[in-house]
């Protein structure tokens, strides 16, 4: 069946399958330590225009958000997100479990707003009791969030110059980055991102890759005794050359850019079919989540013909759905779309 | 340069990334609920020879080991392994941080034995302050041990008996599983660690995939709730179909065995090389991982034309060093490895 | 300086102290196996109208929750609690540090709704992905809660209800309930709370004691190996006859209530003073905490003559402050604060 | 029935019992901010002529062992301590809750030798795989020993200097410090343990206090935010006052050395009467635990008129046993010891 269920449906991007096949009996030494590693953060460091650029290769989202995420926190501290971050609802409690709070504030279309940042970590520090309360110890954000929405640059300048104030890192989950980069609306760099904040990863498995995240932490960065925390996490993949490999590939001739711009052009054309179709949009997105309210019947005829996400309950008789592309989505499978609201709207 | 570091120092096996690139544009739903995970499970079971194991699909060992032993522990609990155990020593206090013990007891050629296991558990039981201590709530072995030695059908019901006696499982680390099904030596079969265990896993990593262990637990044994907790720990996998596909071609027409038997067929010629060489042996292993002797100025001479792994210091002139086979070992590396004996010995 | 700060500004009821003093120089033997902690858990048995409750002595109020919570908790839940609860603001991430999350919801007086715990748990169970959110394992409510009120006979009997519809523990922090128990607008008895929760404490350092909380577990309910894990939490109490003593002082010859009622007396002529003296109150609260909102300049002139608790700010030029009575609350103390708020004032 | 069984069988030394009555009904700020903490505080800093030393009490021994070595430790680091180590043994994994593993080294009448611990350390380095190992962060010490042996001032000097050689702090659990430092046989004085660790406790519990431990990091060397994270690990005490009167006294006029000296002086008297009734000494001590050996039959023929502890079993037919005075030990114990002795052995 078609599917927009989402942008890990399918495997690698061919070019990314190519390379390892390519280089499949090169022998390599493990933990990434290898070659390909090498220069894959080599090419990183040059994307970012940071040549002090620190880069480790994780294997997923959730696993590095923790690892980077309790390697930057003191035992005392905790992390502020959107009450919407992934963090915060949807990876299972994997921050706790790491023994740290996430600290909820309000989200706007997904993202945090810096004034309430800034007014959250000035009213702890004037509580007279903020030696028995969590210390605001890093400030969690994601690009695009996961809402599909997107930071402006001055809006990333702002948290970041909060986060600078109160000398705590700024963390940016990029695990759909190359989507964010791509948009159009979007006014944020690389460059940028590794400027503004202390920590981020460049997502691989979301992003034309089998699995894999490069953390980059920006200016020299990474937590002294980084790999052994990765490993005490068991976050070290034996073969690294599997993550060396796979960036090195999406970082060479711009694939990683070529990725993300293919689904932004299919998101373009989807959100045109639904407009067209007569769906109300949920949720107005620039990248490649799209999402629109259905009523049940509908969403459930449509069910039957194509493969989207279910996001949430609407009311008793409308729910909102999300449409997501990718590298491989197709022009034949908009057009089956197309074709299958038309005949189920 | 020709490399005898490890058995993960290539990629895959050839099938198992010619399957990765027949399946890559089938659109597949995420978390391992895709249709080749399902296939996969469903050839272990066979393979067990026990129709009601759940089969579950992690990235790595340490993982895999952090994973599975705090999901089987009480708070109070802590695991008993021998003090080469991978858990004891190289896995950066992974089992630990989940608030775990583990508890060493002596090792005898990388083993742990059933007697002193047993006299370890009734002892504890017998100390009037066994409250005030970690209980003993599992025991870890790994078949091969680190040291490439394999438990005897014997030892295995032995431990077995030990563990039911006491009402605790007994978890066994498969990571070079396939070099000790293939052993001649051995007579454990995969359905005898179905039945004798209460969780195991199958390692992949090191048997011919990119990545993934399968964790098998025999009797419908899994906890409550595993997928939550696997999320949790940040060891759930978007694209499950890395895993899946990965075991699904590795358990079709005996792949994993024949991985096995290419590795160990390569160990035996190994052992005769090293030993018409003049080798010490450090150790006597059955399997693909080979332990010998050498004075130090021999050492460095040899790492000048191949790759090896140092194991450990024997004394001020001499050091042990490991060799290991692996499906991707040719005749020419074996070749290469003799004439290199013999320049420098 | 005359205190209102908190009711654990003086040391122990002087019966208390004369126990301590009286049993000094019998030998005991250690961690809550002597005679004077079996009694006191007779005595709260009784009190609590089941003889088969099991009862355990700890320290101090942030420990006794994390003890209790993290032992009734599996690995992948967290506990339910309003956004104003003890666990989720003033505990320093105590729950999280055993690897559990806070889950708030929205306090109305300081309390939890039976109706939107059941809503969240509904929802939950009907979300697609919930097997990626962090379980909702109990629910934690205080009585009196943090803002002093208590909740209603029929609001316990609800949120139980909903807790074993769900299967859920419902714990209970007492650290107040000496005030909670006498307070004349109440309709809650300890055998009430005893059947209607499944873990609770029956506070003693707020309530006369110098330390101390007694857990009970109605219905033979303690955890397995309960001991260990609060050894393994660092509160086990080497002189566990330092927390029996005084349990079984304070629940002789009815102590904890008298305890209760003299501070309940005090907090009604506290009322009636602040009232007179034209004070806001902030909220309404039928314990021994009184919140009342007074101009900054007003707070300022009455801190010097008078402890009290600075609550929060209300807006630039108002806070709220709190006072609070206790055992040792005397009328020259009530006299003296009417005396110094008329001069404020 | 008289009991030799432990140090903390009885209450509180008189003297402590008559403070906490005299300052009862003084009203205090809460968790340590109070008067009697300060004064304590600058009392101890005076015995260990560091006036530059921060102070913090806490309430048990296992508790301060916890949290203060999660408090000095990095994640990726753990503790070394001798095998028969209380952290290591008698904890119920109290430091692997916090998610660090104790590392043990064989022990030496229950000491730690500076030249095995240096050993380790280079050893550590020197391994080519350190990264994938538990970092030893730190090295923990009992003074006595958990075998009532003391360190020399020789042997604590070159602890010291092996931890200074390779940053990382000394850490000493002083939970029976006052018999240390009165034994005759020491060379060991408070200042020379401030001088020569990073941290250590001055034991309340067992040495006359009815709770509490005195932390003291000697110049100036606390870590940041420690209340916090004390807090975090539910061991603030709300009446910090509790523990301030406590060792305000026991640091008044010398009582702490003559706690010390009366244990010591009987446990002189008790050497002689075990000696003399040709028991065979299990250890050697010079503190106040005595350790012989006996028939089964003869402890158990004893253990029917005075109260031990048992300590392990010797053989078939022969257990150690442990008799420990105090503070609270009188003659007329001793003499009814040697009757008991006399009718049974």
């Amino acid at each position: 069946m078609i599917s927009f269920e989402n942008d890990y449906s399918t495997g690698a991007h061919p070019r990314v399958l190519e390379a390892l096949a390519a280089t499949n009996l090169e022998p390599a030494p493990g933990y990434g330590t290898d070659r390909f590693c090498a220069s894959a953060a080599e090419r990183i460091r040059a994307a970012c225009a940071d040549g002090t650029a620190d880069v480790f290769f994780l294997v997923g989202g959730t696993q590095t958000n923790a690892v980077v995420i309790s390697s930057l926190l003191a035992g005392y501290e905790g992390v502020i997100a959107a009450d919407t971050g992934h963090i915060a609802v949807h990876e299972a409690g994997a921050i706790e479990a790491t023994g740290h709070k996430a600290i909820a504030l309000p989200e706007h279309d997904g993202k945090l707003r810096a004034a309430e940042v800034e007014a959250y970590l000035e009213g702890f520090y004037a509580d007279a009791n903020y030696e028995h309360m969590v210390f605001p110890g890093m400030v969690f954000i994601a690009h695009p969030s996961e809402l599909g929405t997107l930071y402006s640059l001055a809006e990333l300048e702002e948290l970041s110059a909060v986060c600078r104030r109160f000398h705590i890192p700024l963390y940016l989950d990029g695990a759909r980055l190359s989507y964010g980069l791509a948009a159009p609306e979007s006014d944020v760099t690389l460059p940028d991102i590794a400027r503004l904040t202390d920590a981020f990863y460049i997502g691989g498995t979301k992003c034309g890759a089998l699995c894999g995240e490069a953390v980059v932490f920006p200016r020299g960065g990474m937590p002294r005794h980084f790999l052994t925390h990765v490993k005490q996490h068991g976050a070290l993949l034996a073969k690294g050359r599997l993550l060396g490999v796979q960036f090195d590939t999406l970082f060479t001739n711009g694939l990683y850019g070529e990725v993300g711009r293919t689904a932004i052009d299919a998101a373009a054309e989807l959100r045109r079919i639904l407009s067209e179709a007569g769906c109300t949009f949920f949720r107005e997105s620039p990248t490649n989540q799209q999402f629109v309210i259905l009523e049940n019947s509908q969403m459930e005829a449509l069910a039957e013909r194509i493969r989207f996400s279910f996001w949430e309950r609407v009311d008793d008789t409308h729910a909102a759905i999300r449409f997501v592309t990718s590298w491989s989505t197709t022009a034949e499978d908009l057009a089956f779309l197309e074709t299958a609201l038309a005949a189920t709207l």
